[in-house]
């Protein structure tokens, strides 16, 4: 028996909105620790990997360890039923091959269930090596997301480089090129709105624009998102989600000329 | 010489949203009583019913009876014309070929004049007898579009199981199923957010999804709705419009394996 | 050396919306006396003249005149980047064959750069003749737009017929004809709001709907138009932009039936 009670039941849409870009379909695997899902983009260049903690629902039960197949899209139609304020449980029988999803009204006068079919996935678990990074930077989650969309419109790569005074996006095009500099500001007002650098080394690495926006998804989730650099590793990109857990998104810099 | 003035014009605007997607032309007829419209959709499978009273029109004068048909894209181009808070004139003389549709602002400074080409259209007038229903459900009318729109996703017929307890609407496809249950819930604050049930006795009966979806159109007129439903007889759906008024929309049930 | 900073840099956004419907590229003609483009739009049928003062910038220097033709999709791309409380400078220079965007954030820690390649175009200015106008209509810019957006739904040309008392706009087509009376109210509350006209002799001319549909994507410049028409010279249309200039629209009247 798996039975997982989210009062925020948005938090569950968002993580959705957050990877149904990249992916068609996902594994979710639940254990008595909490909920997993980790898999390859369906271009097979970026990586996600989630991870919602069993003591950050409100009830949480996992008689044995679970993966649920679920094709994503089908999902998304279940959770666009959800109002915002509704309370989610999600459930499902030992060895079964569906999964409810209950949606009780902050009154309870309203109850819906929806039953899904399950899919057989194939599971590729990767390791992933801790790494001390270059860089780490932390700013606000929807600035990261404007400049990835901004620069999207002038070049299919952008360059990030980091330095202890700031970190610049650079990208160029057919148009021109651009640029964008953000300085290291971490003695603003609110914690969330600051700029702040972790800085070992300087860096300067090129990333496929396109994958870096479709992490903008998950927005969202987070005020915040933090970018972890390093010559020769890919890229994290993570965003916390709540007291429950994060999403981090993995990408290989370009190996090209615009690299330094 | 026929004239109905309506100081709340958008009334008409939210007639028409309601009935444009069912219809393509209609015959309004008007007289002395007031403006009725009575036409199967354009599949011939629903019939979609209006009544607006001459006492609910700021000015009403019909010194003959007149049928005017209408194409409804054009009268909504023309409505489309119509600020909120203009005042609405509707002319013709009688006998006549054109109808005249005058917006006046609130200030009367600006004076707007739309005159439109009738139509002769075959009239097919359907006696719809009295029924004693087995169970009346009333409900917020955004509630219903909710669960229409929902289950839509997932299945092409909905349904609708009502006993003394609640209300229950169901579907099933290829995704899985669908179950949402309104509990009958009087004792609310607000009237108009209130489930009530009148029942005889239990009925549980199918219908197709994608034309409750096209009744839902009448949403904005009313904050509630009203289903009548009896096995062997059409489903009604209605809508109060304000002082003035109804919609009401018939759909026959599915005769089919999922039908109880 | 060329370099204007303006505060407002949702100024030039507008700037930007207002024209980019009837023009592709165009070329600012920069002096030390503003900034000037005069262009007939893409099908040759309409005159776009823009005017910014140099004294409307917050800084303005112009050591040698410079034209520079831009493709105005690249410069609309350029333009969404920025936020609308940036600050802009435009930078380019003597000779140059790329113009530079600077946006900086209110508080400067966000500094972006985008430099665009320039065109060569051809250049054809038309001097326009001085004229006195039968009539001078202002009046609200969204009542305008307003206006003709609704007749554009019904016929291919308005009929603006100018007297005294007010101003009328018609039009007809296949669903039937239209109307639109304003009287002219100069004594409203807001001067913005009111409707005056100045008339020397009354005057009705016929115009193609599409243009003047084109010309009201300036509406977000001013809260008010201006329309000056004579019989046998284009109609001007012009909206003022803050202290910094105008931009006027030439549409000649179209000599057919419907003109009287």
């Amino acid at each position: 028996m798996f039975e997982a009670r989210l009062v925020q039941s948005s938090i569950l849409k968002k993580v959705l909105d957050a990877i149904k870009e990249l992916l068609n379909e996902a594994t979710f695997d639940c254990s008595d620790t909490g909920i997993q899902l980790q898999a390859m983009d369906n271009s097979h260049v970026s990586l996600v990997s989630l991870n919602l903690r069993s003591d950050g629902f409100d009830k949480y039960r996992c008689d044995r360890n679970i993966s649920m197949g679920m094709n994503l899209a089908s999902l998304a139609k279940i959770m666009k039923c959800a109002s915002n304020d509704d309370v989610l449980t999600m459930k499902a029988q030992d060895n079964a091959d569906t999964v409810t999803f209950v949606f009780e009204s902050a009154n309870q006068d309203k109850v819906s269930d929806y039953e899904m079919k399950l899919m057989n996935l194939d599971q590729e678990h990767l390791g992933i090596p801790d790494t001390d990074y270059a860089c780490i930077v932390k700013m606000p989650s929807a600035e990261f997301a404007r400049i990835c969309r901004d620069l999207a419109q002038f070049g299919e790569s952008v360059v990030i480089a980091c330095t202890k005074e700031g970190v610049k996006f650079s990208t160029s095009g057919d148009i021109g090129s651009a640029n964008v500099k953000l300085a290291q500001n971490a003695n603003v007002d609110k914690e969330e709105e600051s700029v702040t650098i972790e800085m070992q080394e300087p860096v300067t690495l090129n990333f496929a624009c396109r994958y870096l926006n479709s992490f903008t998804k998950a927005t969202p989730l987070s005020p915040t998102v933090q970018l972890s650099l390093s010559h020769d590793v890919p890229l994290v990109v993570e965003y916390k989600i709540g007291d429950i857990g994060f999403i981090r998104y993995y990408l290989a810099p370009k190996i090209d000329d615009e690299e330094n």
